[in-house]
């Protein structure tokens, strides 16, 4: 069993201020702000620009959680980088038992699904697998 | 004047050892390397992955210049993102004047050119806007 990553599913990045980093967002990629949803569970706000077969997400802590730790230790700018697969069980199957093994499937906002993988496996690039659930 | 980003063109990781990230990356992204090449004016060797309509590069720093410096004060992990638009020049005068003003024009690998921005304009992000010479 093997699997293939067909691309960049998204790519997230941590702001403070999430209304002021739409804005300026708008004005760099010249294209107005696809959808803006928050995830309580993650404790974040997100606003995603669609670019091209990527989504490019804002991130902004808004409770506790990952996210949060991670703006408090680190700062603003790259969270993580998310590949897209097309069945993330067959993936994960096919990494298991590798270094890369990813970790629990979860739900992100939208239809994705998740995976996440040990940064320490990835010369310390955060990375996921993602999958957009169908049904 | 105006201008559109219409996608990611690349996303560059800082790696110590470019022979050990590429085989990493095979396996978890289940493609080949597609291009490995030195970029000497910047100081690295790179090797890149086609994703979708993306690239994925990974940067081992091989000498001195602002990848390295970049390594030697954050480590490893992401380095940049680069925006691709489809005119480099109407781009930059589009955003001229504005806190999204690029920096001058710059080669990349292969024939792409490249505009840096100010990543305290963008939330600490590292951007750079780029286009694929036609020439």
């Amino acid at each position: 069993m093997s699997h293939t990553v067909r691309g960049i599913h998204h790519i997230n990045f941590l702001v403070r201020d999430l209304d002021a980093a739409i804005q300026r967002y708008e004005a760099l990629l010249g294209v107005p702000v696809t959808v803006r949803e928050p995830l309580p569970r993650r404790g974040v706000d997100t606003a995603r620009f669609r670019l091209g077969d990527t989504w490019l997400v804002l991130i902004q802590p808004t409770g506790a959680g990952i996210p949060a730790d991670h703006l408090e230790q680190h700062g603003e700018g790259f969270f993580l980088m998310s590949l897209a697969v097309d069945d993330l069980e067959q993936s994960s199957q096919s990494l298991a038992g590798s270094p890369l093994q990813p970790g629990p499937i979860r739900h992100g906002v939208a239809n994705w699904r998740i995976a996440d993988l040990d940064r320490n496996q990835t010369f310390d690039a955060q990375l996921q697998l993602a999958e957009e659930d169908s049904q």
